[in-house]
């Protein structure tokens, strides 16, 4: 049996919860949902230590790291393919998926939890906000929560990120002029591991992402957008509301 | 053909080494001298725009990132498996991997930037620290560089370093606690990948590793540094002064 534990379809929920769809598998779906702090309660620590979704379980196997996830799914369900055939490509898909968790996706993210949940931290009293720190098993999540709780990130900080959202849509592009896809001339996890980070940046930072700078990776979103599997995808439980949402919600 | 690019057999250079070795592999060894900039010299940055070693070119195919470097050895010449049997075998040889990459390895460079890279950075006059910076691609590296030939790392940074390091030794205590190699019953890329980083902690750090409170590590560091492989890796050209060698020199 195939089980993944999720939050909703963006950011590293939604790399599983595509290469999933990409592969026709089914799979018993179990939202985690991440407002009410489910990643860090005993029931989920049972089952990933670290407190952070997504996790597939697969006949009692636990594989935890969105990114691992992926390459697993490739080992054990290779009939949908997803995994280029040319050895060099398939360094190209690690090298790029690997800049994706870290430095397009941490960049992404700092920017995100200053968004949205500083909000959420921020509408905790003092008692609550200590009680969720204390429940957080890794001391680098528990640090985000309480800078964007306090103060949040400083702009010099904020505006690296942005830099750095900059310089990896740039990257993107620079592929994207040499192939189709972001491997070579097939569909690979590449482009699975990227199209969370990179579906909300046209209507975030129009500045780095559009027709005229960057032609291709425009296309690029707009072939991914048309994929069944990506809608599928989209169309799985999203239980923040829209206040809150940021990137893809 | 194969040929690498690398420095002296520590660090990133050394898994890439290690894995040619444990696989027997024939391949055009070159040099490349960190301390004399050749990483960000124009010959070796057209073959890596990063300007970082190692690089692996096989048939005109060029390939960055160790921890990539070594999957693409076992995608190509798989005849001495490094990759385990069981697939989730092989995730946790990923998870583990993964985690060496963002978390361990940046930790000990950090501390290894500080006692090293410092002692070079400051030797250089202010003409020829300009010169290197104008030379390097990565903003993040020039970064580092600038660091410390100012003041270096603040010391809550280097503690914090100093903390993930031994975080990181207790999380191989904890694996090797439940089978003989980091990612199972199986010799991996989990373990090859962690040796040059693992290597050097019973001297620099004796609190964090030691017979009594890490029995299994420090088994697993003997068990490596016995294997044919891991001696014909360290015999490998080393160009760095005595007095410059910090971890594994």
């Amino acid at each position: 049996m195939l089980e993944l534990y999720h939050a909703e379809p963006v950011a590293n929920s939604m790399k599983a919860l595509l290469c999933l769809k990409e592969k026709g598998l089914e799979f018993v779906s179990h939202y985690v949902d991440l407002l009410r702090f489910e990643q860090h309660q005993p029931a989920f620590v049972a089952i990933n230590p670290n407190g952070q979704v997504p996790v597939l379980v697969h006949d009692g196997a636990i594989i935890t790291e969105s990114t691992v996830i992926n390459e697993y799914l490739e080992d054990v369900f290779p009939r949908v393919r997803l995994r280029p055939r040319n050895p060099a490509h398939v360094a190209q898909m690690r090298i790029w998926s690997k800049f994706v968790d870290e430095y397009f996706c941490p960049a992404l993210s700092m920017i995100g939890w200053h968004m949205m949940v500083r909000k959420v931290a921020q509408s905790l009293s003092k008692d609550e906000l200590d009680e969720v720190l204390a429940r957080i098993p890794l001391k680098e999540q528990r640090d985000k929560w309480a800078t964007v709780a306090a103060e949040s990130f400083t702009q010099a900080q904020l505006d690296d990120s942005k830099r750095k959202v900059g310089v990896s849509i740039e990257r993107l592009e620079q592929l994207l002029q040499r192939s189709d896809w972001i491997a070579g001339p097939e569909y690979s996890l590449a482009d699975v591991n990227s199209y969370s980070m990179v579906a909300s940046v046209p209507r975030f930072f129009p500045e780095f992402m559009n027709d005229k700078l960057t032609p291709r990776a425009v296309d690029w979103l707009q072939r991914m957008n048309a994929r069944p599997a990506v809608q599928a995808a989209q169309a799985m439980p999203n239980k923040v509301p829209g206040v809150l949402r940021t990137f893809g919600g």
